[in-house]
C-alpha cells in the first residue's frame, strides 16, 4: 500500500479546515475523519465560536464521525490530523479506537503522542492507533506559525 | 477554609450523577462543576446513550458549564468527580483553568492525576488545578466495583 497517496486527499480536507479554523480566529488545526474510504467527518478548531475548550478538530470528527454512524466506536477508522494531538485528543483516539492515526506537524509543547507523555506507549493506554507523522508537516507548521506571529503583532500594535 | 465541609455537598450531587449513570447501563461516574459557590452543571457518564466515546461526566460538565456561562474558560471553579480523571478529562481541566479538582477512588489502570503519566506535573500542562483525592473514596470506589462484578456476571450467565 502506498500509504503517501492514500493519505493525500484526507490530509488536503484536514488542512482546508484548519485554514478556515484560522480565518475565524481559531487556532489553525484540521481533522478528517475516513470509514472504508469515505469522508465521514471534517472539521477545525472550534473552542472560541462554541466556548468549548473540548472543541478541538479531533474531539469534533469523532463526535459528529460517531453521531452520523449511530455508534459509540469508529473501529476501522483513520484519522487525519494537522498536528500531533494533545492528551485530551489522544485519549479520545484511543477511546474511540481508531485504526490510524495521520498527522503533520510535532507538537512539542502540548503533544502526547511523540512528545510529553507519549500516551499511546503508556500503560493506562488500552487501543493504540498505527501512528503516521509528517505528512503536510511543512504547511501545517508553517499555517500554525504564521497565525502565532500575526497574534503577536497584534498585541505589539495594540498593547 | 474547611475543604472537607465545602466539597461535602458537590460530591454528593457527584456521587448521585455517578448512581443514576450505573442504573441507565452506563460506567457510574460521576461530576458536578461549582463556581462561586453555586453548582453550574452535573453529570454522569453518557458515552452510550449519546454515542459518544468523549462524554465522559467531567467532559459534560466543562462543556455545559461553559455553555450555561458563554465562557471558554472556567477560572476559579472548582470540579469534583468520583473517580481519577483519565488523560482526556485531565487535559480538558487544564484547558478550561478550572482552579480545583476533587476526586473520589484512585483509577490505576486509566486515571492520568496521580497515577499513569500524571499529566498535571508533565511538561506539556500548562495549567494545573490544586489536587485534593480520596473524598468519597469508599462510596465511588464500591459503586464501580459492584457495576463491573454485575457486568462480568452478565456476561458469564449470558455467554
Amino acid at each position: 500500500m502506498n500509504r503517501t497517496n492514500r493519505g493525500d486527499s484526507p490530509m488536503k480536507r484536514a488542512l482546508d479546515e484548519a485554514r478556515k479554523a484560522g480565518l475565524r480566529g481559531e487556532v489553525p488545526i484540521g481533522a478528517c475523519l475516513v470509514l472504508d474510504g469515505a469522508i465521514i467527518a471534517a472539521a477545525g478548531n472550534e473552542t472560541r465560536v462554541s466556548n468549548d475548550p473540548t472543541a478541538h478538530a479531533e474531539i469534533l470528527v469523532i463526535r459528529r464521525a460517531c453521531a452520523e454512524l449511530g455508534q459509540e466506536r469508529l473501529v476501522g477508522a483513520d484519522l487525519y490530523v494537522t498536528l500531533e494531538p494533545c492528551p485530551m485528543c489522544a485519549a479520545a483516539i484511543s477511546f474511540a479506537r481508531i485504526a490510524r492515526l495521520y498527522y503533520g506537524a510535532q507538537d512539542p509543547k502540548g503533544g502526547a503522542v511523540e512528545s510529553g507523555p507519549a500516551y499511546f506507549q503508556s500503560a493506562i493506554c488500552h487501543h493504540a492507533p498505527d501512528v503516521y507523522s509528517g505528512l503536510a508537516e511543512a504547511e501545517s507548521a508553517q499555517m500554525l506559525r504564521a497565525f502565532f506571529a500575526e497574534r503577536r503583532g497584534q498585541a505589539i500594535t495594540t498593547g
